[in-house]
């Protein structure tokens, strides 16, 4: 059956509120929509541990930078409630702009320290973006629990921090990457991508394998780890906007591979901007 | 009776729930202690329209600027549940720093526009500190209504603007200044005073009434009454940081007194900087 679609913050309330009032777990899956297997695993997830599950769909301009997809960014509602009514969803909330964004909004949520390298880096003012609509969606929904894409890391690191630092009635999950059988990251941001750059594109997935295959071997040095997997990324005509080996917990660049590290990286593939990334060692 | 005093989170989340999942409704009296008539009439007015009250009691160090009074702001916690106690308070939250502002902490939320003129110029980031503080104890204690009083103006149309924009799930009321015989509005900084100061400050009140009369005797122009007002306060021996007549919903100046109009003013009496405000014209 498809899910009940809701549009307004009214609506939604008030079709939330007696599950609430009769101590119902409430389950939210946020999404700008082009739902794939990754959305529909959180949506699983949301379902096996909720009593309902609502996913949020909705294309947040204010996490678009002014040179990026906004405009191009794909909209298929009829599609995403279709693959929906497939894991019993009850709720979508679609909320028009004019709901979300009210006139004279001027209210932003800026998380500092882990919001600053790597995306934060490339993309000035995404996070800010991505804060603030987290932060107004787990208001309009009051969920118990939300879950969140692992393939999105430093948008998670992000809103655990904001959850925790403002108090937020939330426990956030974090749930495994979703890959195509050949590696590569399910994103809604794949559909840009030409035949050719679609192959190209398992590159992403191949440095990440090279760089645990590099840690297995005994490689400990971050840059050159890195620059292993540059070369590999190059090879293939992408260019990276970063290739790097963090902290897990605080993004800090590591230099040498002697504690947990993450491997993440944004590629360019035709224009088309891809992200990645892989817990090179847990601990 | 005193009223039940909670220190952390956890545990007045855990005393609140039996009430909530009741379907009480939970006021909540924001305050920095000190608590005088002021404070006391939003409790009653909180203890008048829900079926318990929670008052908050912390003097927030990130609203303070670095060369203001957060050192010497009066602390007076056994006196404030003495008060509290004569109007039935059920609930206080009085959380320690460190409960607060955990390690690490790095989310703030910005407000633009109404926060940037009168208070916003003369207190850089005291809004900053306002809003991230009030949203966390709102996340926090999860009221129904939370009361704040017009006294501190541009706080509560901050508040306002951040509830409406962040899709809080509050009722915001903001209740009447309540002024000592003498009109000086209650302050937990009028402490502060000498005798002799004590006696000077009551030209806050004097130069609003000053204006009240000026409007209704015909007069139309802000910066004639605003002259006025300012040569009532400079003859006390006053300092002024700003005497301003502004539409009372964007806190833009007004020019001509055509439409509604607050008179707000901030002044030092000895270093003690005092605040005030009235509605000089209501449509």
């Amino acid at each position: 059956m498809l899910p009940r679609v809701l549009t307004t913050v009214t609506e939604i309330r008030a079709a939330l509120l007696p599950f609430r009032r009769a101590g119902k777990r409430i389950g939210l899956v946020p999404t700008m929509g082009a739902l794939h297997e990754g959305h529909l695993s959180l949506v699983r997830a949301s379902k096996a541990e909720c009593d309902l599950t609502v996913v949020w769909i909705y294309v947040n301009p204010s996490q678009f930078g002014p040179h990026e997809d906004l405009a191009n960014y794909p909209r298929t509602l009829q599609a995403d409630l279709e693959k929906l009514a497939t894991c019993d969803t009850e709720f979508v909330m679609a909320p028009s702009e004019a709901e979300v964004y009210r006139p004279g909004h001027a209210t932003w949520v800026e998380v500092s320290a882990i919001a600053e390298p790597l995306e934060g880096r490339c993309r000035p003012g995404h996070f800010r973006g991505v804060a603030t609509i987290v932060l107004k969606l787990l208001n309009m929904i009051q969920p118990d629990i939300a879950y969140f894409g692992q393939k999105d890391y430093q948008q998670a690191a992000v809103i655990r921090r904001m959850v925790a630092d403002l108090d937020v009635p939330v426990e956030i999950r974090v749930c495994p990457i979703i890959r195509e059988p050949d590696g590569l990251a399910m994103s809604s941001r794949n559909v840009y991508l030409s035949a050719d750059a679609r192959q190209r594109a398992t590159v992403l997935w191949h440095s990440l394998e090279l760089a645990r295959q590099l840690v297995a071997g005994g490689e400990r040095d971050a840059a050159a780890i890195a620059q292993e997997m540059t070369q590999r990324i190059l090879a293939v005509g992408a260019t990276i906007d970063y290739v790097a080996l963090v902290d897990p917990d605080s993004l800090a660049a590591v230099t040498q591979i002697t504690g947990p590290t993450l491997a993440v990286l944004a590629v360019k593939i035709d224009g088309t901007r891809l992200i990645d990334n892989t817990i090179l060692k847990r601990s």
